[in-house]
């Protein structure tokens, strides 16, 4: 596949990324009377000015970013937000918003000594309204929070992320991460009908609607849905929420191509239509991994021994019961003969114990060694051969699993590697090589972990000049000082760097 | 609900929206030289300059806005609209998009002499492709063609409008009306991966894509959608299909007070789930007329004396059979005693006896007289208050019928009067009055119709201050010039004057 450009090549165009030292670019310093302006507005507790508890704020949740900030700020309402704002944009001060910080691509966490504004005392629920299923809340909420109290209710925010117990949904808006239910949820932007956001010189736009339908003219708010929070800060959101569904049923299915694999996607999403919950795939690979480093799991298929096998695993969910529905699948299935073994769940705990194999592959990794993460979107056609190259590529030095969300095309790698030395190898083997790959097959570098820091300098691959450019005119519309959010999504206009050269450590997490 | 204003004092504010003549912004005045140029890039067939053919590209459907335009080119690839485009910018001429020429606020008809660009010769179908159920198509193609095709391959474009016979996707994107499979589709904007855009200035924007995540900052496609060709022309798009349902039911219920139609919407969106492919709303004086004046309906129910009845139809569909969420759905409707009557259709023509109810409301409005038809957002618990406000200030001289989507909110109301010289007052009495009411009940002034040229000078009633700043920042990104649909969407630079003014007849058409 990267076979019209040697190693060496990559290398070098890789290198020309690294070669230079990424400088803090000509904002004021923190002061004093800074420090008492703030004061002056808010509650002791909503400044931080501890290096020790800073600490955390600083960091990114997989240690890979460290900033170097001496201020976090948490105010508890939309006013102080503006007044802050106003302060730093006057002052010339950047500042980064930060929600849960649980993002893998450096997007929430201070570069060098910008403030840290977390929007984490924004807790305020306003309500919901069953006429028309609408949640409103303060950017702070933790999502899992949220679907706790809307549960009592019947209804589920459509969004389900791993880190829905420490994420903030002001950050799921600003970086609109997709997660696994994605191809019964859709997008989350399908849902946001209203937001409040702060712009960078502290003005309040209030977008905030509860309509679902408002074509009055362009869609301002959806420009700060994706955005990672470089063109305003959310502090509010009207979210359409969805009945929860009453009947679930999961399946696991093993065959032996990824021809195979293909197919039952194909079959599965023309059969099951709406009533498809979740369709997800994982390799062999992945599989070894979680039985083999995951307690507790009971294996639903005996442990190959030459990685030959595919695995996709479906959830159907609906209103009423399933009986017919899946009658009628299965024998489409079976028609089709394209599954070797398949294992139904009877009751909820054989339902959980085949999700956790496809939950726990990253901490599969993580308890294997150390990883790179990939979150990619390629046609699902493609997805082996970038696998067997990345796999083909990384012999000796990485173990390579794959797995994703099928029905959406988003392909998730790891590349597990156990001495911390092989990662700049790894990743000068892998970056920009993969991306190019992607930027040609038009693919997205970046399917929902965002852009941030990491692959800032790699937008390039993702969208043409033009657009580029274009994305630059718009965050001066908003930020002509550039104050918020720096040195992320966008390329820099001075030298880029080599991020990792900013205080990163080895790459050890669980994502 | 409008007392706190007297007629007269909104009528003093109306006026001074008609006060003054609206003026031609300073663009060239096409000369033979363009005409050359462009003669020289297209085909005769795609140049039009004859006065009698111009005139159904000059005037909107509805008869409502006519322009003046001496020219209507309809090129047949995106690179020739590229190079129009560019000669059109570089020599400061204006130009209007247009698609199928099915909008209700004139936003695809010149307001002077503006070159008409049409994309009905974008006509290309590049395929469709199973696994991830992506269409691409050009601008130009039919939304009910492009259905007819997909409908073999089991699959559907995710939105259902009236006009489906000759609107065009490329305007169908540009305007984003919802239609009455919202409900069950969400916005299309979800749906739409990928776009391709000529700028005002010539430039290609390419925006394609047929991955449905993918998340490398701002999704710049965002902004096409909705901005109703005031910052590009959408050429080529990836639309994310959907699997057509197998199974579907349709009932009619009639209950006695909007109360009840309340909690009927509530409970059907609660019971039925991801299963309801639409709940329509309709009042007694919507029954009547379609009763009395479409010929070829049978009523379900006979026509009360005092208009005192509403209606809901529900339509379930699923890829299973619907039987035991039937018997769920009717056991709970029935516990809740919520509807005094019920008719459930047993075959196809009976569902479409009751369809043809719902949709030929306008028609039977049209059959009754001239109409003005508008379309909100708003609180569902508020539509009556709004309608009976209407009924009460237009007594005597209109019949106002109400009708809508009530699963999304969207209310649409016709006054239908029979003197043509009742219009004017009829207008002044509804506008800005409603829009006023609505913008301080958070509701939108245009759910789906959009804001064009009738509203482009009540847009404050929809936006901040604040926000229409940002927007007139953002056109300037995209189209420093203005040259792209001018007049339309934004207020005004210069004064505002009664569009009714510039050659427009009364208002009679069939919405």
């Amino acid at each position: 596949m990267f076979s019209h450009l040697t190693k060496r090549s990559f290398l070098t165009k890789s290198m020309r990324f690294f070669s230079s030292k990424l400088e803090r670019l000509s904002f004021e310093k923190l002061s004093q009377s800074d420090i008492s302006y703030f004061s002056s507005i808010l509650q002791p507790h909503e400044i931080i000015t501890d290096p020790k508890e800073l600490d955390q704020f600083n960091t990114d949740w997989k240690k890979n970013y460290k900033g170097n900030s001496s201020l976090l700020l948490r105010p508890n309402s939309t006013e102080k937000i503006s007044k802050i704002m106003k302060h730093c944009y006057n002052r010339n001060l950047a500042v980064v918003p930060q929600g849960g910080n649980t993002g893998l691509v450096g997007g929430s966490t201070p570069i060098f000594d910008e403030v840290i504004l977390s929007t984490s005392n924004l807790k305020k629920v306003y309500g919901f309204n069953p006429y028309n299923s609408v949640l409103t809340c303060e950017a702070g909420c933790v999502l899992e929070d949220l679907n706790n109290m809307l549960s009592k209710e019947g209804y589920e925010i459509p969004l389900d992320l791993g880190a829905k117990g420490s994420c903030q949904i002001g950050g799921n808006i600003s970086t609109h991460a997709g997660g696994i239910h994605f191809i019964k949820h859709g997008p989350f932007r399908g849902n946001l009908l209203g937001l409040e956001v702060v712009l960078p010189n502290g003005e309040i736009l209030n977008l905030e609607s509860e309509v679902r339908k408002d074509n009055t003219g362009l869609d301002l708010k959806q420009l700060f849905i994706g955005s990672e929070g470089t063109l305003g800060i959310v502090t509010k959101a009207n979210i359409h929420c969805v009945k929860k569904d009453n009947y679930h049923r999961v399946l696991l299915l093993r065959c032996q191509s990824y021809e195979q694999v293909l197919k039952i996607n194909e079959l599965t999403r023309r059969v099951v239509g709406k009533n498809l919950s979740a369709i997800e795939f994982f390799d062999d690979h992945a599989y070894w991994s979680v039985i083999n480093h995951i307690p507790g799991v009971t294996p639903p298929f005996e442990v190959g021994k030459d990685f030959e096998n595919f695995y996709v695993l479906v959830e159907l969910a609906g209103s009423q019961p399933l009986e017919s529905l899946e009658e009628t699948y299965f024998d489409a299935l079976s028609e089709a003969d394209l599954a070797n073994e398949c294992v139904l769940c009877e009751n909820e705990g054989q339902a959980l114990n085949l999700w956790k194999i496809r939950e726990q592959i990253a901490t599969a990794s993580n308890h294997m060694g150390s990883f790179l993460i990939y979150d990619f979107s390629v046609d699902i056609t493609q997805w082996m051969d970038l696998v067997k190259d990345v796999r083909t590529r990384t012999t000796g030095k990485g173990f390579t699993v794959s797995y994703g969300h099928i029905g959406d095309g988003n392909l998730h790698v790891n590349i597990v590697y156990t001495d911390p030395k092989l990662k700049d190898e790894l990743v000068s083997i892998l970056e920009p090589a993969t991306f190019d790959w992607l930027h040609k097959k038009r693919g997205s570098i970046s399917a929902e972990h965002g852009i941030g820091f990491m692959k800032a300098n790699f937008l390039n691959y993702a969208k043409p000049d033009n657009v580029i450019q274009i994305l630059k005119d718009i965050k001066r519309v908003f930020d002509p000082k550039g104050i918020l959010n720096p040195y992320k999504v966008l390329p820099n206009s001075v030298a880029p760097t080599d991020y990792r050269a900013l205080g990163i450590e080895d790459s050890k997490g669980s994502a």
